[in-house]
């Protein structure tokens, strides 16, 4: 398909909470939005019907004739090469075969699927903190631990569309079982619910309001609390580890991080910063860089736009790449 | 360049021990061969001069017109973009301008460096165990732990010739300190003289010969010495940690282990591929398989040459891509 600065993208992110949609231009714009709740609960046709309102609401909308392909940014595991999904927070949706319904509900436009992780890497790489970087790893710190790669240049999703997959690395061979089944994975220690537990464990006592999310461990930090402070060190310890393993497989130059974990800011990133030297010791990998995200919400949206129009080969080379 | 199946490529593979070279064909056959011992505590001169003379011994050979491009595997690390090494085990090269010297005695024939581990991968995905694959992880484990990726179906280097370099994720993050500066490293718990260390540590009495080897270690532990199998059992432990963070990561369907700690045959690979079930747990990573490499010494020598004709676009589609 030769480049088209016309073309737009329809794009979909699907969560556990909400099913997004837009048209997305060739400059990261968002020119139409829709949105559903996901009906997480409910049986897989339900769900998909929520995706048939927004994608309907989409193609109502006077632009949709300039759409040139789709990108679907979904909660993982997905599975790129069988076009199917199976969300860990919708259980109706098990090998469920996204790609062929949506398919079926734009015309057969062509369709491009991957993890959230490698969504948003596609966006912080076109239009974020690792724009320019031809080798960066993106993820997201938050209720879970998501990301992505970007290697020479391209977004790297791996033939199923999962790649960059750091929360589920083990980083303590020995350490906590994690949901995942695996044992010390790197969520295990640095997502939100696991600072707040450790916090907690440790001896931090939440404020009046009872808040007991990460953020307010990280308030407390600020404070000087010890506990908080502590709970967010070994969380920065463990992601550390996280992105030095990453540099040291696959020459990274810069480790962007999002999600609201990343919203602590120096609480999270000094410690980091600090713990990378202790573990990023090679050369070749010692100078990576951490940043964080720069887009925020819409990133799912931008980047499942940018994953189709890199396989699709819409608007020639991105402005990222 | 254009695919030329007569072009030969001139392969060096630089270790501490061992300069060798060869005269590689397209099919992977070493038709005339050179070496010379490391003068690995000299200085920098004198280990260029016994390069020299391996590249001179090849040169002399009737074959030498038909060379059209040289690749050179090295010790690490190296730096393929500044095109210089600086090998741990030769202190006298640290950022020593190998393509440049290599350049000048060669006719400035185009030249292409990656660090061993990358070498080995190369050869093994031609014509080894990793052939067909489009996505793997090559390692050697012995004296230390070094490895490579082939990922989308070409070999993986990294800006700098070092990707794949699984010895120095760590996988431990509490871990012993490691000679890289890190701790818990893959290399600290799975490298044949720590198989050998944690045995003797935990009361394995070597034989009247004295051999204190990792393979001296194995075969106590086939023979079920319980100290020895416990070392093995912890190297295991950690390569499978290893492994499947690689997995996890850019998605690998194979793991192809040598050196010579692979020798010690199921007294590793058994613990490996069960401890992989722990580790390697989301669906997109967990298939991955484990399996011995195929070539043996001449893998550097002949992934040297993959690497350089995959870079020079040489031989067409090489084999086993």
């Amino acid at each position: 398909m030769p480049a088209d600065s016309a073309a737009l993208v329809a794009a979909l992110d699907i969560g556990g909470t909400k099913i997004a949609g837009a048209l997305v231009d060739g400059r990261g714009g968002l020119l139409v939005r829709a949105q559903r709740p996901t009906p997480a609960r409910q049986d897989g046709a339900v769900v998909m019907a929520a995706v048939a309102d927004v994608l309907r609401e989409l193609r109502a909308c006077g632009l949709w004739p300039r759409v040139r392909a789709v990108g679907i940014g979904s909660a993982g595991p997905v599975d790129a090469a069988a076009g199917t999904v199976s969300p860990v927070n919708v259980p109706g949706w098990r090998g469920f075969p996204l790609i062929a319904e949506v398919g079926r509900r734009t015309g057969g436009l062509p369709a491009t699927l991957v993890g959230d992780g490698v969504a948003m890497t596609a966006a912080e790489h076109w239009t974020g903190a690792a724009r320019g970087r031809a080798n960066a790893l993106c993820m997201v710190v938050s209720t879970g631990v998501g990301g992505g790669l970007v290697l020479g240049g391209r977004l790297h999703p791996g033939p199923t569309g999962n790649a960059g997959h750091i929360g589920h690395i083990s980083v303590d061979l020995d350490g906590e079982r994690c949901a995942c089944g695996g044992r010390g994975c790197v969520e295990r220690i640095a997502s939100g619910p696991h600072i707040a537990r450790r916090a907690l464990d440790a001896g931090w006592l939440p404020g009046p309001d009872g808040d007991r999310s990460a953020a307010a461990v990280a308030a407390a930090a600020r404070a000087g609390n010890e506990p908080a402070r502590a709970a967010f060190a070994r969380a920065a310890q463990a992601l550390a580890a996280g992105i030095a393993a990453t540099a040291t497989l696959v020459e990274i130059e810069v480790a962007v991080i999002g999600g609201g974990v990343a919203g602590a800011g120096d609480v999270l990133f000094a410690p980091l910063r600090e713990r990378l030297r202790d573990y990023a010791t090679l050369s070749f990998a010692s100078g990576v860089e951490v940043l964080p995200a720069r887009l925020g919400s819409d990133a799912g949206l931008v980047g499942a736009a940018a994953a189709a129009a890199q396989e699709h080969g819409l608007w020639g080379a991105l402005p990222g790449r």
